[in-house]
């Protein structure tokens, strides 16, 4: 899976580089935070994902001879520059969520700490890779949420957005609560389990339906999930599939796993015939698989149409995030040394409030009430600062001041969310397993009140700055009005 | 950019190739469509992209000792069947239209013409790639048809679904139209033109918005356009970019191009008034860029009020081919030879009449008016149909018989459009640039009455078929009634 991805970078990086070089600022440490102002799809949080594939790509910069010349020939870099890239390595700091964590709107994904020739460097690949797996991770756990503890299996090879999509959209989809996925490439990669049997060209590649059953079952006895929907469902491929089933019972088969899928038509009333037809002919133990054009809206339009679905698959509608097919994350200076040495704090104005970026090298609060293990808020912090659960917390939100939140001392627990990933240029964290991140993921799920996690119109988890980064915000804000 | 992707397939497709090669089935001639059942977006036509990428995967595809390893793993592969994988080849025919081309819905974009076991196999990967490029191609046609000769920039590398949709969306975004791009890897892999200069970060690295535009002026003069909302647009950007041009020329430095850009605000408001500013110092070669959110539905409302735009940035909307994020392309059964050699006509039977496949080998035959070299419609027939010019001909909808065209004797010119790509395994087609690919699109969307680029409720092209396919067809039809 090797590839050299050091291009992978909007030109205006590698013109602000040479900017950075040429006026002699390149190695002032700067501070960028990685974040999103909004939750997609209308949800109510958001799951960190793609750090493993993001630090990946930091730790391989490594401009060939080619990429130099490439370069060379736009004529706009000079050769001392071009000299600079060709030994480039990144020699700053990472801090990030794990993989797996929620986070809120305005919250860092991620924050780099180096000078800034490099972080400004590391903008557009990053945003890339952390954008999409997050996107795809959230959009994910909404699907999770919507089937309950029904199995899940990740269709959406064909229709992702080119190869990448389809690999990493299926690690993410895992992350967010997928159980497998039909991409080999991934499964293999990731070491996620796979699944799949077979599709309407096999059976139009035999002279009946109930023939190309027969050939399927006898080949593969363990996994027998017949497709019943090429010729007619229920006058045609249901009845095939039931007479092939009690055949293999007949001869002593047992399958491990056996059932039908369903590629069309109306998943509310054909399931529940089927399911009758399947019991009738004491078929319990067959799963009912259901694909095409899935979504969590629709899954949670069919659950109390008591539709009878054991498994989904779902494909283009997760790997594409569909309603929403990018996540916006953004990548903002927050601080960058001066001249002599000192931080100063930095803000992007805007006339849209929203757009009003937050300064200094931050940490996010996570404030759990002790008798649920349910979060209360997020604060928003400067990196080094303490919270004794000794004391009461009163946090309020800035925008609208008398909205209080006081936690009794003893009754909650302060939990910091960012950690160091890289650390003067070298990796100081170990990634865990995709489905250990999924583990994690869903623990974390399980400090959300269910009201965060409703799919429409979600309860906001409040995010509120301390008063020591309101305090900085401010002063920068007054000198802009 | 090497990487294996041979793995990058459904799981089903290994199930089924197993199942064709235990049954002694595996050597069958096949033939599947890849095909799009509609138009994406609502728009009048699809142009055909990635076809270069789906052939050098065709001939690349080498299952490593890992791989097949990993599939060992499964637990469901015979020895046999996993040999035969080692040593597969494709060793089939592929006919496609050319990238850039116009298809219509139902035409096919390729045609793969091999042994069973290996037309199967090659499902999955053919449309992730084609659906891909396709789609995007289409969405930047209809960015270029709402921007007339405007420039326009591909902007999306951070908000793109992976690496890989920023790589070849950015491919499939200048056959479709756009003029240069800010990925820089794409430009060197694709030869496509790169652009870019600077960020709000740049801005903010420097005690003060002046500085900063001095400082970009002094390094770039060439290309020289900045970004002026950093702080606010109207009553400090444009300002202090004025002062910056004039200093520049008052020094005698005169930009090859120069400019502002805005990334926020009313784009129709702002630009009228910064034009008028920027005249009224004869700044009159002067670019205004602009880039946010935008796609060919806003261009095509700030168009007429006036928007003093000469160069626009699209970044998400197209990158993510957003309100449509998947082409929906498959992949359909026509034709296999049965148990004597003898090839049988398939056909995908449903419920919903949009959805039934249209069986055997097939040439798409366009139409053309001689007078004015524009489309008149398509034929879809047999791959060996012959049509004289020297004959009317006519031509009607299956499904509502009445609409008839009828073309006069020497008055049309009749166009196949398919044409071998790889035969019997081998390549025998040079792939173009895609500075040519966008060229011949361009071409050929010359070749479409206005009615039919119309970016809402476009005209749709008539796809008939021939007798002879249309009689094969309802032959197979009248089977299953």
């Amino acid at each position: 899976m090797e590839k050299n991805l050091s291009l992978l970078t909007d030109f205006y990086e590698l013109t602000m580089m040479q900017g950075f070089f040429l006026s002699g600022m390149s190695e002032r440490i700067s501070i960028f935070d990685l974040y999103c102002r909004k939750n997609p799809f209308g949800n109510g949080y958001i799951i960190s994902a793609g750090l493993q594939q993001a630090i990946d790509y930091i730790l391989n910069i490594n401009f060939s001879d080619d990429d130099i010349n490439f370069l060379a020939s736009q004529n706009c870099f000079t050769n001392d520059f071009l000299n600079y890239l060709r030994h480039f390595k990144f020699t700053g700091d990472i801090f990030a969520v794990k993989e797996g964590d929620l986070v809120f709107p305005n919250e860092p994904l991620l924050i780099v700490r180096a000078p800034i020739i490099q972080a400004q460097f590391l903008e557009s690949a990053l945003l890339n890779i952390i954008n999409h797996q997050t996107l795809i991770a959230t959009k994910a756990a909404r699907i999770r949420q919507a089937v309950g503890n029904d199995v899940i299996f990740e269709f959406g090879l064909r229709r992702a957005q080119a190869p990448d999509a389809a690999i990493f959209g299926t690690r993410a989809s895992i992350i967010g609560g997928f159980d497998a996925t039909s991409n080999v490439l991934a499964a293999k990669l990731f070491d996620i389990p796979v699944s799949g049997t077979h599709s309407h060209s096999w059976i139009m590649s035999f002279p009946s339906e109930y023939e190309a059953f027969c050939e399927y079952a006898r080949q593969f006895p363990d996994n027998c999930i017949l497709l019943i929907d090429t010729y007619n469902t229920l006058k045609s491929g249901i009845l095939n599939a039931i007479k092939v089933f009690k055949e293999m019972f007949q001869k002593g088969i047992k399958p491990k796993k056996f059932g039908v899928r369903l590629d069309s038509g109306d998943f509310a009333y054909l399931t529940k015939e089927i399911r009758k037809m399947l019991d009738n002919e004491n078929l319990f133990d067959a799963d009912i698989v259901v694909s095409n054009d899935l979504d969590e809206n629709l899954i949670s339009a069919l659950k109390p149409q008591d539709a009878k679905i054991n498994t989904w698959g779902i494909g283009t509608k997760l790997i594409t995030a569909d309603t929403n097919p990018s996540l916006g994350g953004v990548y903002k200076l927050v601080a960058i040394e001066n001249e002599n040495g000192v931080m100063q704090p930095k803000i992007k104005i805007s006339e849209n409030p929203e757009k009003i970026s937050t300064p200094c090298f931050k940490q996010i609060f996570r404030i759990y009430e002790n008798k649920s293990n349910k979060i209360k808020a997020d604060l928003l912090g400067l990196y080094d600062e303490k919270f004794s659960t000794d004391n009461d917390l009163t946090i309020f939100d800035s925008n609208a001041p008398w909205k209080k939140m006081t936690f009794q001392k003893n009754s909650y627990t302060v939990r910091k969310m960012l950690t160091p990933i890289i650390l003067n240029g070298k990796k100081v964290y170990d990634f865990p397993s995709v489905l250990q991140i999924k583990n994690y993921c869903s623990s974390q799920l399980d400090t959300l009140w269910d009201e965060y996690k409703r799919i429409v119109n979600p309860e906001i988890m409040p995010v509120d700055l301390s008063n020591d980064l309101l305090h900085v915000k401010n002063s920068l804000l007054n000198e802009f009005v």
